[in-house]
């Protein structure tokens, strides 16, 4: 494949590419135009499409397409001036090439997190998570390929999957570590804390905030799945439905963070650590391997609110 | 009826009384006797129980009973010694005499909330709301009923009601003034804005906070009550039930305040002003009819941040 | 007229337009030219006068002026090549063409105005506003045309007319709903509460902060008005003065939104809710019929702390 | 005098205090009878009248009284039984012996804070400040009895000019060190900028907020006294008018301190400088002086949010 | 042993207890007696010695002694007339009866720990800890026994230990979960994190903050420790000495948690998530544990700023 | 000397400046050339070396160098093209010519210090800044010529000990004024208070935060030195240390700023008084003699978080 990072001046390029953005435009002289964005793993790159002639076929933006183009450049960028268009088939082009996916094995991953689903014992709450995380193909094929953020930690296929795996791995410690935690409620709470997240966020290939997302947020997602199941499980006690609910509604530890209560039970309050702990390690990690800064210093880092150091000595 | 403010050392007194507190305690010579604590509407006070004879029966805290007793004063206040009791039975005490009501007729009060009701004309949102407040009988007996709040404004039989009906009449003037608004989502959204603390704040004669209250809070239990109905309702547009839910959602107007989301749409952030704008001034009102400190200035009340002074001059 | 939102390359220009920039710049050759901005209802242009010549009579900044240019693209946006120019005389060109005008009819809100002022039955408020909103042309000439603010809510000819009227409604309906709430005060503080905006916003055509503006504010500027005029108010009783100054100094809300007091009495309370709400709704009414974006999603705005959304399903 | 620090059980005494409280209550049996609370410099006392016959002249709240009463103990505090009472004349009582008098001679002040009154060179400024501290009488004579706080540092007769002395002391340093700052300003500014206190604060025997106090507040009256005078003042030039009068509104440093605007001028930052550090370290030396507690620390201080230590080594 | 709980009215008792309080009073009458207050591991107690007699010993504050001594009640508390006292010796009380122990055994816990001392493999490092955790055998015995807390979490003999091995174990998990932290650092930190506490908090039997610990607290006190060490280990090089004084630094979090920098580091960044998961849990525990009150809520609790939970359902 | 402002297009320079930044770059062709930033006092340049020839000998950032280039223009700014170039060598350039330096007298301003120095009667303080300020060359070498600050106040060449000769006059006034004040522990405080920042802040001619002055700030730093050399004067009371070091610590005033305590001491307050009113007003001092704005307003400072306006009349 022709990645978009190693595109030069002059050359001519045919490729499938993810078309982000499409916009028609007008020039001065009244003619249109297409300006597109087109992305692959590699970076994002600006196209043109001046001449809307039989060559250019119908298609539209977050679509792959198939390109033929000339690599030229315009005020120090690479730009592509594209001669021929047409969408892309399915197969034709490997959707991993198009944004970056977990490092590990996402069928391993699963294995190890239906490790946690099996060790739920209590039978009301072991049936609500197989109700998902068994049962469920269509929620199981998407939880696999999300990603846990638009811009930060586990922004990636399968970053969801990742994400939730980690969280249960601190829980699991936690709970062996603070023996007053109750183990089912909080490995089912951690199963389900961010899964609104699949309805929050738009699936690959464009990550943005969904409407629903805007409006009710994956927090109060969440609450209207589970609490779907829960009242169609005969017998499930309210009060044990109230605290898996209750950890998943405090995990952001703070009003001010966007959980509307603070954790009010241990089960909340360490899911709200795992939580925390992860995401903030994990993005620190992601910022030591990616960044591109020489020396020890990597720069400010809103999310930490600080300046941040390579560990060198 | 012999109110408790007007009980008088060395009389004797046959009344119904509702027992907000019951405790079992032992004396230091090891008897057990009973410590209480009695409510009309006109105050508490604290009865004792030295003597568990015969006539002493059986109840419970937070039950109505029937006492004889002689009053005594101990420590400067008054006492009650408790020579005979029992349960009183329905019918032979009026609720009314025991915590405050609603000045305005309840009747009369839902009448002029139907019109609302009424007055929406989107057909999923209508079918919404008629399933709850006018096909709902025990919801619409307990919503009649119920308080607003555990110790501010509207805290009486009928303060939800009250409260419901005086956000929705500041809707309508706000949707005259500011046509942008979408009158058939803010009534709608109005109507349910505070039922889920009929599930958040226990039912008289004892308010309060309850265990869902207190782990999913007021507009959590909203949201899955509507949640579920809008479900069923075939054709309902997401989109519509979303917005009806993010006003509702985010009617505390910050985060810090226990809304998940901020006021996203002119509908939400009137229903948030209808709502804040009522609680505010009904509590305003409250201190200066309720205040018995004389002069002008009513001393630093916590709401409002500030001493607070009469309107005199 | 010709419109600056309609101006093409090319074509050759004689128009009156608002200064409202002008800088006296010299090229590396050293030759003295002047870089001009020039405004009008429906936009901004850059100007050059490159040859100081004859044709180019003495002008300021903040006039109108009448220019002859030839219409050039630089960097992708129009610019004025200027070659000729002189100053406008009044009555050649209408000020309502170079910034936005309430859409609703000064004299009419005026007449709408007049009815609040002459329910004010407490005889010393009553002399109070009549000193100004009746028997002070200059006061009401100004106070007719007065922009609200610099750039937002009512932000236009008549936006403070329209703006304290808007809150006088509101205020209305609070009072009628909130019966503790003394009308006489509640008027004569939404009437005055926003005056010294006139003379902390300099007039129509240039809104900027004026020095007095800065150093004072407009809550401190309209105390030292009304603060004079009561003065000479024979028998006019101090509390009564004081309550409507603490209205007015607390209209704000909060100490850090600049109101040195909080609100303490109902009045004070009920005019921050008046005067918030309408500020709040207003600007909200203007970014859904201001916007261009499509979508229903506007993007963060920063006087809602939150990205805003059409109501749209 | 026999002061009240010195009372013993069962003595007899005849003495001038001031009444600083006065409830009329009635017993169980329905008598009447009144509950005083007694003031001099070294303390407080609860006095009695149980039997209001002709030796008990009339007298009200806030006066001196001369009582005959019996030293008893009540609930282990000292308590009075009066059993005669006259109101005091005039010249009975000395005031200072009733509440605390600064330590320096008040004259002498006066003296000092005349040199930075005669300093000011600026015929505007120096007309002002005369019309108040050398040809008012009435002021001066205010100014130099009051207090500055109501609990803080300098509460006491003379407070308000032993604290404005002390701040111009340390506006003549900055102004030494800081050439830039404008002398005549500051003087000017420093000199007022409590002076609203006098109606902020009840004078002496009762240090309470007023009505005008708790509804404008200190710095908005300070603003209106000299905002008249300078009105008066032929030629005076606004922006001078307003650049003291901004010293005066900001010297409090931020709007949550409850200053509407913050320091925009060198003058302004200088004074609240000087104002901040005055109440700061003179309430710190006042804590010092008179703690009680032995040992180092002298416990958790509200104003220094911080325990408090002594200099010891 | 007699303990204090179990104290009841009329009986005589000979016992050792922990005086923690004396006080040197004087009657009314102006004889002089002391008023004690008495702990032991179930409580504290009031205690009187009216008579100076020859069987009252000398003592102070803070030491153990024997007391004979009847116990009364006064306002319906127990209360102690002692007529002999005398210093305890040692070895006549056990000192773990007077204030709660460490749960498990201190000496296992000493070996767990060691397992991490061994764990670093850096020499400087490893020199560094086994200056003090292998050779310092003062350091070794108070840091065995010292708390790690006045009130929270830990606030017991050996606590220090346990908190410490608690930080040390979350540590491993973190360092094996995320790679990229380096163990050394990491476990060196979390080893000296709190050791200042040895010095902020006064030992037993009476946990108070120290003139150093008020004056410069635990962080800036471990600091000054270590940095003392490293200045004597040859070739220590200056960023690894930084790095771990930056963990240490930076174990609060955020600034306003008495930490002067934020965490910069991804070890420092870990250390403060283990400190502070583990102070936070386990007080939840203790909480869980501790509480007597009845029913599954057990009220307001500061450190969680919430209400707060038992796991029931 | 050739100063950067005054570098006209089409001249040929020849001149030696510092490089503050070398970038090693490619052209798309793949060529290799240098991107540099060159300074002095008067501004910064940048310069281009298209063709790395014999005449371009080897350098490296923060070095002065000698170059032989042509000014053109680029993009409206100005740029050199460097034909030759060289290291500058000592004793060619003026250090002061490239970085702003103190306008007072370095000798001078040390010996108004030294008499502070004098002034501490204390033995063992006396000793202390004696070791320091007089007997350690390296220390007074580089504390007479560093900077104070980044970008603030005082950054220049001696602003360190110019803001620290401030900060005593002003500690010397305080103590004068509140005569609780040890003036010994103030004077020896103030004269350590910002010594740290020698380590803080690489040395000119590049003002950056250094590692550690990152990992553990200035704060810090000044308390490891003078701890090392308090702990080797034989007998200096440890609490009469920590009194210096608390004042130290707490001279930021609040734990947001940095301090890891909040001011406990009057001599602590009094530091951190001398030292923010030092660094506001220098600030505010050099912002009315730098700014180039014309007119009364000055714009939006960061620091003062407000407009900021010359005092003019």
């Amino acid at each position: 494949m022709r990645y978009i990072a190693d595109l030069r001046e002059g050359e001519q390029v045919q490729e499938h590419y993810l078309c982000v953005n499409k916009q028609v435009l007008k020039t001065r002289a009244g003619k249109t135009y297409y300006s597109l964005k087109l992305q692959d793993k590699t970076g994002v790159v600006d196209a043109k499409i001046w001449d809307l002639n039989d060559g250019i076929n119908d298609f539209n933006e977050h679509e792959y397409i198939k390109i033929d183009a000339l690599v030229i450049t315009f005020q120090n960028s690479i730009q592509l001036n594209i001669r021929r268009l047409r969408k892309s088939s399915e197969g034709e082009y490997d959707p991993r090439e198009y944004i970056p996916v977990s490092n590990r094995d996402i069928g391993e991953m699963y294995e190890e997190l239906l490790v946690y689903v099996h060790a739920i014992e209590n039978k009301y709450l072991s049936t609500l998570v197989k109700k998902f995380f068994i049962e469920d193909r269509d929620f199981i094929s998407i939880f696999k390929s999300h990603t846990a953020a638009k811009t930060m930690h586990h922004s990636y296929l399968g970053g969801l999957l990742e994400h939730t795996l980690c969280v249960l791995n601190m829980c699991e410690f936690l709970a062996n570590q603070y023996t007053m935690i109750n183990k089912d409620i909080l490995y089912t709470a951690a199963l389900f804390h961010d899964v609104g997240k699949m309805n929050e966020l738009s699936a690959f290939p464009i990550i943005e905030y969904t409407d629903p997302g805007q409006l009710l947020g994956h927090i109060v997602i969440t609450i209207e799945w589970i609490s779907d199941e829960i009242r169609q499980i005969v017998g499930f006690p309210d009060a044990l439905g109230n605290m898996v609910k209750h950890c998943i509604l405090a995990h952001h530890g703070e009003l001010e963070y966007g959980s509307p209560k603070k954790p009010q039970t241990i089960e909340a309050l360490a899911l709200h650590f795992a939580d925390n702990c992860d995401a903030k390690l994990r993005t620190f990690t992601d910022l030591l391997e990616g960044s591109e800064v020489e020396g020890n210093w990597l720069g400010f880092q809103r999310i930490f609110d600080s300046n941040v150091r390579r560990t060198k000595f």
